[in-house]
């Protein structure tokens, strides 16, 4: 996988730690990416100047939403803390935290659900994530549904 | 506004004096409702229903995300108290708890841009909901925006 060093910090360092890690652990990972679908920014920069903008919670998190790029439908929606925000970025692949786990939860790594970023967001007050997905396999919940949003209310 | 005393408790009491206020400030409220829009659930008994199963954080609060009905484009987010999910499942318009001002937040009632509920769903963990909406004016954002996720990261 290449990484772009420009701006390397510890940040940048930490971070290819972990996706040296993933690489080792994945080893299709890197052929299963389009180069074409992968965006051109310098990513180290971008990660720098959008974590400096993203407010997380007190306990370092950001809700993120999961909506299918191709027809709107809300999918899940989960949490990030920066390193897989960061992560997010630099593979073009959703990354989020599991707060069940209390770990770096690389999104389909076990299910092949990946979910492949068309387009990132946040919102207003810098306190939300949305991310426009491919989601690999069209099911994006544990649950085998295609959207986590499946219980109705009204 | 009609009210559903089937069912009436100190919580369903609680929300009658709470929907008494609301009508009193806004004494268009009842007629800009068309009774079409609205659910013919027994209210009383669903709110009962949906707080039972709804998993509320730490702070009494849930994620919701507000996306328009017609078209699937997500609008904003932001959290409900099981006062502002009772109210939105109660009138049918979204009422919000606005952590800033740390107050009930019934969304529009100043601005106008109502958001009228056609649809509402909690995820497979019960701690995310998902309102499908006609908003009213086409504008979600404080900042006169259609949508909060005007700031593209990817």
């Amino acid at each position: 996988m290449s990484i772009d060093r420009t701006g390397s910090n510890s940040l940048t360092q930490n971070l290819q730690q972990q996706i040296n890690a993933q690489s080792n652990n994945q080893a299709n990972l890197a052929q299963n990416l389009n180069p074409n679908d992968r965006p051109s920014y310098p990513k180290a920069a971008l990660i720098e100047q959008t974590l400096a903008k993203i407010k997380f919670n007190p306990q370092g998190l950001i809700p993120a939403i999961a909506q299918d790029a191709e027809d709107g439908t809300v999918l899940m929606m989960a949490w990030m803390n920066a390193e897989s925000l960061a992560l997010s970025i630099e593979t073009g692949e959703v990354h989020y935290w599991s707060r069940s786990r209390q770990e770096l939860w690389h999104k389909g790594a076990t299910s092949g659900h990946i979910q492949r970023i068309k387009a990132m967001y946040y919102d207003c007050d810098a306190d939300a994530l949305l991310v426009k997905i491919e989601q690999i396999g069209d099911v994006a919940c544990h649950t085998g549904a295609r959207s986590c949003f499946f219980n109705q209310i009204l």
